[in-house]
């Protein structure tokens, strides 16, 4: 434990009584590691939980011009902004894309759905208007550029709204039918949409709990990748854990263990995303 | 304009001023869409630049703990955890794989490079052990999880890290040799270096600015995908204000058209990661 959060402790500091709080809960373990400091976004970012129920409540006027210039302020690439975002307001419009994402009723219930979107086509058609070969555009590279600065965006946005009280979840799901979705968001080729992002009131009659993570033997590494015993524990350890967080919120009880195996066994348990490369092919994506 | 910041400002509230001014460089016009609420968490959001001068200064013990603790309270697609990272201070391994990304120097100068990690190889190993089939791991989508995960966790640790002072910088050409990368950071199959984030303390005799990005109409569309004379023209309008920023800055003046035409021009200017797919496929990842 870090000795400044110890010493706070021991004298009742309440910030510093946060942080060990929302760490140990993060965690689920009285050991867990201790920020070295404090601060009301480290309190936000540590607080986080996925909302799968929301208040019928409409947005603050500005709050998507708000988190777009959360999102754009993240870093982008050799500053090529790769991304785009669909702002869906419409009830109907959320009812088709929650129906496409496997009938996920918190896209309905909530005031808006952001759909983030990898983006190739602006600058394709900035080449095409200027006459300018674009062929860096068609490697895999690009996807993966597009994928990377849109999740970074994404990500600023759900910090900027989780401090003001808000909630979301992203949605993968909206990769399950990623011809659909681009067909309902009139998406030109070579724009997929990557995921969504649920946006709304928490609904306080469902209270969440902060869901614990691997253990940080399990995903740190020093210096050189390393896979053994320790890290075998942390994994072993960490199904207990769970366990007791799913026991504490009334879910199914299941190792994680299991749970993950389940997910990856086969091209079924994907959702239709095991034939995303197709998808992306027919969306105009050359990822060579 | 929001009508409460407005009113704030006209009466020289000193929290909308700050939200004003940072938005106003962010998109640098008076116009600019400013947030409907302010925080101390916005304002690190808003205030992001990417650093490229360290101070040799060692960082507070327990740093790497608390940014990794940020990082594992993101979402993470069904709680695979899909990601791990690597810390590396060791200055040669670090001069090491600043040469292998084109010679960065600012990854030797920082006391800390975290690489971070899609791992399919986590899973795979407990697949293995249990004796359990993982082929949902051998599909782009696995890959493409992955990259979501590790890049909201990353972006949760670069918040956490400025909301304390310290700086960074994103690292993408940890691409442009994969294979080479993998094997300094001894790497098992199915897992590779998305990404680096140098971290340390920004050298004060450096100082950045706040490099503006597209203009909102260009990236946020509403209800459905929308480019026309108005996203042209806001593309256009960007070309004099980054050129308005690189004067300042004394960069060489060019138009963000050219730049990044220049980048995505053919297979050459990705600088070896026109090379990405093959060598995903060197490292093990099916992609299918």
């Amino acid at each position: 434990m870090n000795g400044s959060v110890a010493r706070a402790e021991a004298r009742g500091d309440g910030a510093a009584g946060t942080a060990l709080g929302l760490a140990r809960q993060r965690y689920r373990r009285e050991d867990a590691p201790i920020p070295f400091a404090w601060n009301d976004t480290f309190e936000t970012i540590l607080s986080h939980r996925s909302v799968r129920a929301y208040l019928p409540d409409p947005l603050p006027e500005g709050t998507i011009e708000t988190l777009v210039a959360a999102a754009q302020s993240a870093s982008t690439s050799s500053n090529l902004q790769l991304w785009s975002v669909v702002a869906v307001e419409d009830a109907a419009r959320k009812a088709r894309l929650a129906a496409l994402a496997g009938g996920q009723k918190h896209i309905v219930q909530a005031p808006l759905l952001l759909v983030w979107l990898v983006d190739l086509a602006r600058i394709g058609t900035i080449a095409q208007e200027r006459g300018s070969a674009a062929e860096g555009l068609t490697y895999l590279e690009s996807f993966v550029v597009g994928a990377v600065d849109v999740s970074l965006a994404a990500q600023n946005a759900v910090i900027a709204l989780e401090s003001l009280g808000l909630g979301c979840v992203y949605i993968g799901a909206m990769r399950n039918k990623p011809v659909e979705v681009a067909k309902e968001l009139g998406l030109p080729p070579n724009v997929m949409a990557l995921f969504g992002l649920v946006v709304g009131y928490p609904d306080p009659a469902v209270p969440g709990g902060i869901k614990p993570r691997l253990p940080q033997e399990a995903v740190l590494h020093r210096e050189q990748y390393t896979w053994g015993p320790a890290q075998s524990a942390a994994v072993e350890s960490y199904n207990a854990r769970l366990r007791g967080f799913q026991a504490e919120q009334k879910m199914p009880l299941q190792d994680w263990t299991e749970l993950v195996l389940n997910r990856v066994r086969n091209a079924p348990t994907l959702s239709g995303r095991d034939k995303l490369r197709e998808a992306l092919t027919t969306l105009g994506f050359g990822l060579k």
